[in-house]
Parts: structure tokens; C-alpha cells; sequence
């Protein structure tokens, strides 16, 4: 842990961007009103009419469709002012170099006289903000609750004013922050990035020294990935080129955290472009591991049967190897965990299945 | 981060108690056959009845009560079978470093002929192995899924073979895995614990410098504490002499998260010993400080009311302190949570709660 030589230039750039969007949006605000006009503000509308699939991107965008907030729309005077009270706060977070949570920005609205009166409310408008300046929340300072994964292997990042390896930062390795767009990807000796749903394979993985055997980065997604998890994800698939390979449990839960990682969602489709990574790819467990490494199974749920046949209609799951995967899953009429490889004892899935998923 | 010099002691004590443990507990066993003896085995009892609360070490431990489990006993011969096959599993995963997942462990089950057939089966026989041996559940290097805490701080730990600052890991701070017994505690420069309930808290407590202007470390509990992050405080508190205070919401579920890191549960007696640390304060946020700081509040829902009287009557909230607060709660009929500070600004936590609480 040497004391930094490098600059934050990725973080740099976006507070720039950002402290800039947030200028032009006061300045056009003020423009109007200057004029003698009542501010009207056009954001790209969020329903579910204007989400649509981009086959070429790959991921869920939102359409052309604007809606329309006026200062002249009495009901909309209080959304819109808490937009340009919430803008300013950002401001003033991006300059300061802070950020605040979510629910720390609820409380601080108290006093603002249209305070928010539920964490929805403000919710909702940190979406607006998102959506209307082009820039993630984050950027704007504002962070929700949860860490994101953990990472393990040989990349060093710059954190504050100290270079991490992930490593050497424990057992558990270097957790990546909901501020993970502050920090710089500095040098990396990995050739791919194997995550994982559960932190149990992630200890499994990091204790049968995959990291080094395979020469790859392990991230343990702990269930849904959050933002934090899929931004981290994404910068090391396109500023470092390095391939990502998703190993979930074997049942539609698991299929539906990697196909959010590939994909993106579609109540994220405004910043799906910051979150998605598309050439993710979704190595198993699949319906076609469970019958060839005979795995330990629990037989599908309604529940589980009812999930599948949405995601099959999901434009997200229309490739052959999706439509394939989920019909044999129906058809067998079970699912598997990941840790169920331990059946054959516990180093099997790092020296047999991974191996041979991988090509390796 | 430089290559460690120091010896994993402490790791290494606690190696050769388990293994001893485990190979006494073979030997038993052969001995009893040896001697054409039904093998008969007397564990500590863990039934509600022998699970007493102990007002000199403030803990709840186990009675005198003790239970036999014999394999001349049809009933008992599946379950007596399981002990013994976990036994020599655990022997192996200690000789060898390693640790495997409850879950692993389940799967593993499938080779033995008397496999486990839930995952409760296999759970009950990790505590009745912990309870017989006298040992903790990861000394025999069966781990939980979960991570524990973040740390921040001036604390270096002794983690596999590298010395880790918690200051100079991330934002996010040092993960304390589950494994947390095979580290060090090297050195340290801070003067006491801080522990909050949410990461937001921690985030704040980061982004404002606490850690340096109260000279403490800052644990992040994420909700109900892990067992790992229980038993990192109690190391803290009672290797290191550091004091530990704890925030959390203000509410019964805030007071609880708080009571079970102090005292123990009820569930655990059988390893309190381990994992209580009866000399941790309570800060708050309690009723007191609601009243106080006038707090944004949220009425007590049915839940929360019930949920206070039961604690009234709980043996580990005797004092005057909870007694006061839990009445005063009830009569003022709200809760706040720990975030709820940031009304006064987002600084207002680090430059006047905190201060006030710790007299600073």
C-alpha cells in the first residue's frame, strides 16, 4: 500500500461532466423565468410505454417519448421544486467532494419547506434528476444504503489517496463502494473476471487459489448485484477488455441476477448505458449441468415454473442458448444450487467443472 | 501492505485446541469399543430449560443440565452417526487449512450413506458438535455464508500472509470474513469501537474523518450482527482493552442488534462465551435522544409496542438505563432512526451527536 502517485482522472472527468449538467440545468431555469417565461422542464418519460429493447445495444433504453413539467402546472409545482432544491443539494455534494444517502437526503429535505413526505417521493426524484441530466445518481453524490460485491485477485484500484490490491486486502477481499465510479482501475494482471452468486463459492473459489490458477479476478455478487457491483463490472469489461463470466445457482433466480448484469433492467432503462454489460456471458448452472454433472436437485416450485415461462417471453432471454436452457429446465422439472458440486468434495468445481466451462 | 513477519499465534493455538478436541473425541469413542462398551455420549443439554442467564458474567450460558446420546439407541444411532462423520470431516478441514460452508457440508452429506436430508438436520449437528467439543462452529472450519462487519480504522490485522491496515483498504473498509479467528490483531492506534448499525452511518462516519478526529475504529454492523463481527468486537474489547459503543436506530430492533453483541442470545448460550462482549455501552439513539435532539420520528407501530414490553421483561434489560428508556419510548409512542441526524445537516452526527454521547 504505497502512497499514490496516480491522479483520479476517471473521477475527475465525470464530476466535471456532471457539476456542469447540474449548472446548465439551474442556468435554464433561470434563463425563463429572465425572460419573463414560465420554466418548462421536457424529460425523457420513464412508463413503462417508452422502455423498449435495443436489440443492437442489448439492453432496455428509453424511447423517444418526453413528458412535460411546467412551474405554470399547479400540480406539479411541488415535484418540480423539490427537483431544483435536490439539484442544488447535488451541486453543492459534488463540490464538496460528499455524498449522502438516500435516506440521508430525505431527512435533510425537512428543511426545505417541500419536504419529502415519503422515501419514495424522493426517490423518484433522484430518477427524475438521473434521467433528465444524463448523469447517475451516484454522480450526483447521492448513494443507496448497500456495498456493493467483493472483489479478490490481481488488480490494483485507487481509493481516496491509497492503492489497493485486491489481493492483499483479506480473505474477504476489496469491497467495492457505492462510490466505485471515484475510483481508478490502475493496473491489472488478470485475464477474465469470474463472479459468482453466493459468498460461499466466493470463499471456495478464493481458498482453491482460482484467482491464481486461472489467472482471474473472482467477484462474489451476494444475490442481486447492486448498481455499485454491475458499474464495477462493466469498467473492468470495457476500460480493462477483460471478459466476464457469470456462475449463479441453477434456477431462475440465479439466471435472472446474471441476465440484470448482461442486460440491464427495465426500470433502469435511463442508465442501463452506465450499468449493463453485454458481452457478460452466463456460464452455468445451467439445466444442461444439472444432467451432466448429475447435481443434487430440489425439484421446481410453481413459483419457480411460473418464472421461468416469463423469462422466456422476456425479449432479454431470446437466444437460442436461453430458449434451449429454460425449456430443459421445465422439462427435468428441478434446479440446483452452485455449492451442490460439493457432492464430488469440495475442490471439485475448481478443478473439474470451472476447467472445463472455461475451456481451461 | 508489506509481506507479513508475524506468526499467525493465535490462529495457531486455537488450531491445536480443535484438533486435540476432535481426536479426544475419536478416541472415546474406539476406547468405549474397545472395551465392548455401547459408545454413550453426554452433551450439555441446549432445551429452553437449561438456558439461563448469568448476572455475574451478564451473559446467557448453559445449565447443568446434559443430555445422552447412545449408539445402543435406535432413535439416536442416525443422528450419533452424522456427529461422528462431521467430526472426522472437521478433523480433515483443520489439518488442512481449509473451511467449507454449512451449506457445502449438507452436499457433502450425499457420500456418507446417512446423508443429511435438510439443511436444519446438518445445522443442528454443526451446534451439537460445537456444544459437545466445546469448541466454536468455525474453530472446525464450518463457516456461514454471510461476511460480517466493514472496519475503519488505525488497526493492522495479520490476514493469511498478508498485514492489513484497515485504514488503506477502501472506502468500504476492512471485511471481516468469517474466518476471523485465523487473524492477528497486530497493532493498533485507536482508542475505542464505534459501531453503527447501517453502512450509510459508516459511510458518514468515513466521509467526515471520524475515525481520525475521535482517534476510533468504525464498524459497520449491517443490521443483526454475524457471529465473525461479534467475535471481532469481543476480540477488540478484551485483547485490545478498546472500549465499544454502539448506535443503532432507535427503536426495539436497534436496541436488540445492540443487546445480543453486549450479552449474547439465547439461542448461542452454548458459545456466549465467545461471542458476548458484556463490557459494550449502548450510545443510542434512545428515547431520550429522540426527545432531546427532537428528532424526525415515526409513530411505534403494534410490533414495535409489543416488541418493547417483551424486552422490559428480558433479563439482559434489567438495569435502570433500559428499563428508563424502554418506558420512556413507550410513553412517547415513536421511533427515530440513526440517519434521522442528517435533518440538522449531514455533518451534524460527526461534529455534535457523537461528541455529546462520547463526552469528547
Amino acid at each position: 500500500m504505497a502512497e499514490a502517485k496516480h491522479e483520479h482522472t476517471h473521477r475527475e472527468q465525470r464530476k466535471k461532466y456532471t457539476f456542469n449538467k447540474l449548472k446548465g440545468f439551474g442556468e435554464e431555469i433561470v434563463e425563463e423565468i429572465e425572460k419573463s417565461k414560465v420554466p418548462v422542464l421536457k424529460i425523457p418519460s420513464r412508463g413503462t410505454g417508452n422502455i423498449v429493447y435495443d436489440p443492437d445495444k442489448r439492453y432496455y433504453i428509453l424511447g423517444d417519448r418526453k413528458g412535460k413539467r411546467s412551474l405554470g402546472n399547479v400540480k406539479q409545482i411541488r415535484k418540480l421544486g423539490q427537483m431544483v432544491y435536490t439539484a442544488n443539494f447535488c451541486k453543492d455534494l459534488v463540490l464538496r467532494d460528499k455524498t449522502a444517502t438516500i435516506r440521508e437526503m430525505y431527512y435533510i429535505s425537512e428543511g426545505w419547506g417541500i419536504e419529502f413526505n415519503t422515501q419514495q417521493e424522493s426517490n423518484t426524484v433522484g430518477e427524475d434528476l438521473e434521467v433528465a441530466l444524463g448523469v447517475t445518481r451516484e454522480d450526483l453524490g447521492l448513494m443507496p444504503e448497500e456495498d456493493g460485491a467483493s472483489v479478490y485477485g490481481d488488480i490494483t484500484l485507487l481509493d481516496g489517496e491509497f492503492e489497493i490490491n485486491a489481493m492483499k486486502a483479506g480473505k474477504s477481499g476489496y469491497t467495492i463502494s457505492p462510490t466505485i465510479d471515484q475510483v481508478e482501475l490502475l493496473d491489472c494482471n488478470a485475464e477474465f473476471v469470474l463472479a459468482v452468486e453466493t459468498m460461499g463459492m466466493f470463499h471456495r473459489l478464493v481458498q482453491e487459489n482460482a484467482f491464481k490458477r486461472y489467472n482471474c479476478l473472482i467477484v462474489g455478487l451476494k444475490g442481486q448485484a447492486a448498481r455499485a457491483t454491475r458499474r464495477f463490472i462493466k469498467r473492468v469489461n470495457e476500460e480493462l477488455g477483460l471478459p466476464v463470466y457469470i456462475c449463479n445457482d441453477g434456477d431462475p433466480w440465479g439466471f435472472h441476477i446474471a441476465q440484470v448484469i448482461i442486460s440491464g433492467s427495465a426500470k433502469l432503462a435511463h442508465v442501463n448505458h452506465e450499468l449493463a454489460t453485454p458481452n457478460a456471458k452466463f456460464l452455468g448452472v445451467t439445466a444442461s449441468d444439472i444432467i451432466e454433472y448429475e447435481l443434487p436437485t430440489d425439484p421446481l416450485k410453481d413459483i419457480d415454473v411460473l418464472r421461468l415461462k416469463e423469462l422466456s417471453k422476456d425479449p432479454r432471454y431470446k437466444t437460442d442458448f436461453w430458449q434451449t436452457e429454460i425449456k430443459k429446465m421445465l422439462k427435468i422439472g428441478k434446479k440446483a444450487e452452485q455449492q451442490s458440486f460439493s457432492k464430488y468434495g469440495l475442490e471439485y468445481v475448481v478443478d473439474t467443472y470451472f476447467p472445463e466451462k472455461l475451456g481451461l
